[in-house]
């Protein structure tokens, strides 16, 4: 991508986005801080007051609903929704920085940045907090307010604190029902082994 | 209404307030951002970083605290607290309405826009997370942290997540004693089938 | 300190700094609010979207993550680490101050303010939820969305809402094995009574 914003690209007159890499379409919304180095894919929509760190990778089509909070080490393929006030983080044992005694472990990044990565068209619930170095899978749902302590597989559905397994999301986000049909869209699901699967 | 702010509106000059419709004596403080169509009523005090969407609509004397999230959908009666950070929800499955699998689900609001109504004189804690198509009662409370997932009855405690029930809260939020008496204001309380009524 | 800001004071351009009591080399970044009488130490990193109160107080090194909230009554010492998203309280029994009902509570601040300490190097994860009248223990780490009930010993590890005791933390913040030795810096502890002591 150029070294300037796509003329499509759409900035709150409030916002600040410093980022050059943020694909065409792309909307930014009050209050919002998009740092330099974030790599923001197509028609994404950035909410209020979010902010996106420096290393930070998002897909096409994501929406980041307001406060959402998205740091480096984090990337959100496309279509997926991240709610608002939904926190990342990306460090298990963090500390203040300016302590002496981690000094050392925040030398290298390899000691404490752990990645998390948010599969294609995954929900993330209302504040939700996703711990690091975890995969939400594809489709998955998170509940509002989880706090996400392991990986989701694709088209869970999770809830609590610490998230405990609920069921299974259609791809538009409905729960299916026992026999793992959508009684939104009517699509049809079957297991093949421990995966969900559509069937015909 | 009119269509001007009313002279006795307070917006601090990095806040916006795009609403027109907000009652005289208002406060709107930093960085918050009040939408068009949001209707606000008299003396309510809108904090720091809070948003307020289209759609939304506030009572009289609301306090909504820093960073709080009222979507469309969520209508807050005279005298309510919402505490700082609490987020509000207006659909039970959240897609990013970027992906083709939820285009018919998104097209019409009544597929999935459920209202939420704080009455009277309730109190949301910090943080609280509140789940969609509910009702907190007068002059209930809920605690810091929780995570709202069915109605509250009027006066009514309710903490954790997902809420369960804590008590009775008294008009002035104080928790009522064993005897139903309240110990900051010295009201007292009966019941009246499932229902807290002021006694005498 | 002097009635002007320190000139190594770094203040973003769109922050809103109104305290003068800020140490040196202390950094305040995008869309934050540091209000009039918030005393903050030296090389302080208070990061965007977070909101100081008067009456709020940091020590030195203290990190303040993004949108994080520190009310009057808190105080934070040296370097303390406060998480995205952490939200303090300082009262109990919040309602709307407009409503006659609770008037005579909020006519005096010992009626309802309750002060909060955080101690020396503790962490509180990314959206945690502190309730009122508690003391964070030195080098005590709580969990990424706990909601922190009662007070936490020093170097203890809290999680979950309602805080449990899940461990005890290093300095570095790593978590201590079964013989009380740090796996990360090899750092080694003993209990003495009830408290941890590093050992020779």
């Amino acid at each position: 991508m150029p070294d300037v914003l796509d003329t499509s690209v759409f900035v709150h007159p409030t916002a600040v986005c410093e980022s050059t890499t943020v694909g065409e379409g792309t909307r930014v919304w009050a209050f919002a801080h998009v740092m330099d180095g974030a790599v923001i894919g197509r028609r994404c929509n950035i909410c209020d007051h979010v902010f996106i760190e420096s290393g930070a990778r998002l897909g096409d089509g994501v929406t980041v609903k307001n406060q959402a909070m998205v740091w480096e080490g984090v990337t959100v393929e496309d279509h997926a929704f991240v709610g608002p006030g939904v926190m990342f983080t990306n460090d298990h044992y963090p500390r203040s920085r300016r302590m002496a005694a981690v000094a050392a472990r925040y030398a290298h990044k390899e000691n404490w940045l752990l990645p998390t990565t948010v599969r294609r068209g995954a929900t993330i619930g209302a504040g939700a907090i996703v711990l690091c170095g975890l995969t939400i899978g594809r489709y998955a749902s998170v509940g509002a307010g989880a706090v996400v302590t392991r990986d989701v597989p694709d088209h869970r559905v999770v809830v609590g604190n610490p998230t405990r397994i609920a069921g299974w999301a259609c791809y538009c986000g409905v729960p299916l029902n026992g026999t793992l049909h959508c009684p939104q869209c009517a699509r049809r699901f079957k297991m093949s082994g421990d995966t969900l699967v559509e069937a015909g």
